[in-house]
């Protein structure tokens, strides 16, 4: 008896998050996927023969040679792989901000249990305000985060790596206890595509430590892409093993 | 002898900011173009016999009943339209917040003219930092500018109505003299598709002036909105009737 494999995608912003899992697990790049316009990658593969995973990146700017990160481009990249692969969970997975105050240290992989919020999203007009933040669902896998030992909180985005005092006053309202640059935005889209939407996020930095989160992200960015590939194969690990949602 | 059409594409955030033009116009809606999952609306007509256009709408939140505005939608929107339509010119047309030390005043509608720039994708690390920032090309239109008494300025985008301090010095920066929420997202995705891209912007509100920007722009929204479609109706007669750029 053969049964379908089950599709999952998984969305990085940054090559450097996404290249220990993709080497792990042998995915293979698909140069067919997408739009030969955008910079976007993509690569294919299955996990233990019952997952069948896309693996997306947001490529370079041909300028700067810089990752894409951000909003904008997650945006784009999440509606092509969700429409393109109509799999039955997404993940964003990357690195990110964690907060003392939450618990959080470095190190640390959280899954998102509550919904995303925007925290530079300002529109001070009734209906627009709510709209701003966006609160956009989350799928719910706290037996997962059990079973795996991963901590679970609320995922804020921004287009900045930094933040304003307004950015951190956002996050407190919210509930947040990760900050990063994509969730939100890719929430958005699997939203409209009514398709379950979850994230991962490793900590590079301390939000409300003492060190400039450009110097913390840059000095963890290897070790904490590490720590996500080895949660992310547990992850997938759980899911194979698990009925569908 | 019959002349190819040439398409122009018009991409409005909010309804009230399209609606005077697609009334003037007498578009119609085409139900067929893009994804029916996505709340995106698309109108089609023609002008003056030689151009085609394709007006899209970023359409709204369903569950607070506001438009769609920011740079998340603008960014899925305009690569739908850009890649169904194909147009060879793609015109940003919206209002926006200008600047008294740029001697901007109400009813002012700008024409872009130098890339467009974010002012809330702050990244501090060398070579993000640039890509943060954008610098996504401007068409060149300063001859129209001239023709229909437009004023030009540069065109700088972010995520909300209001602004904080770091938002300004980032404006004042970039050399912008009009601040508004997509045209920024839209000129990335034009830069990658090489479509030539342009920003149309009415001022509703004065960033440096003593007013909240909230207030301002309620109060202007409807009028500033009939100025932007005189202004958008010059515009493509001086389109109709002059050679492709």
């Amino acid at each position: 008896m053969t049964t379908a494999r089950r599709r999952i995608a998984l969305l990085f912003a940054m090559e450097a998050e996404a290249a220990p899992l993709i080497e792990t697990l042998g995915l293979r790049q698909d140069q067919e996927f997408g739009d030969p316009r955008l910079p976007f990658l993509h690569y294919r593969g299955e996990f233990a023969e019952s997952l069948e995973l896309l693996l997306s990146v947001n490529g370079k700017d041909p300028r700067f040679g810089v990752d894409n990160i951000g909003t904008e481009p997650a945006t784009l990249n999440a509606y092509l792989t969700l429409r393109g692969f109509r799999p039955e969970l997404c993940i964003s997975a990357g690195t990110a901000g964690g907060f003392i105050r939450c618990g959080g240290a470095l190190g640390d992989v959280y899954v998102s249990d509550r919904p995303f919020c925007f925290h530079d999203r300002r529109i001070p007009i009734p209906g627009f305000d709510q709209y701003g933040i966006g609160s956009y669902p989350s799928a719910s896998y706290a037996g997962m985060a059990r079973a795996l030992g991963l901590k679970e909180g609320g995922v804020s985005t921004g287009n900045s790596l930094d933040f304003t005092e307004r950015c951190l006053a956002g996050m407190e309202r919210s509930g947040a206890s990760v900050k990063e640059m994509e969730a939100a935005a890719i929430a958005w889209v699997a939203w409209c595509l009514k398709i379950p939407f979850l994230a991962l996020k490793s900590i590079t930095d301390l939000v409300d430590g003492e060190h400039p989160t450009e110097d913390e992200f840059l000095r963890n960015l290897r070790t904490a892409s590490r720590l996500l590939r080895e949660k992310t194969v547990e992850v997938l690990r759980y899911l194979a093993t698990s009925p569908p949602a």
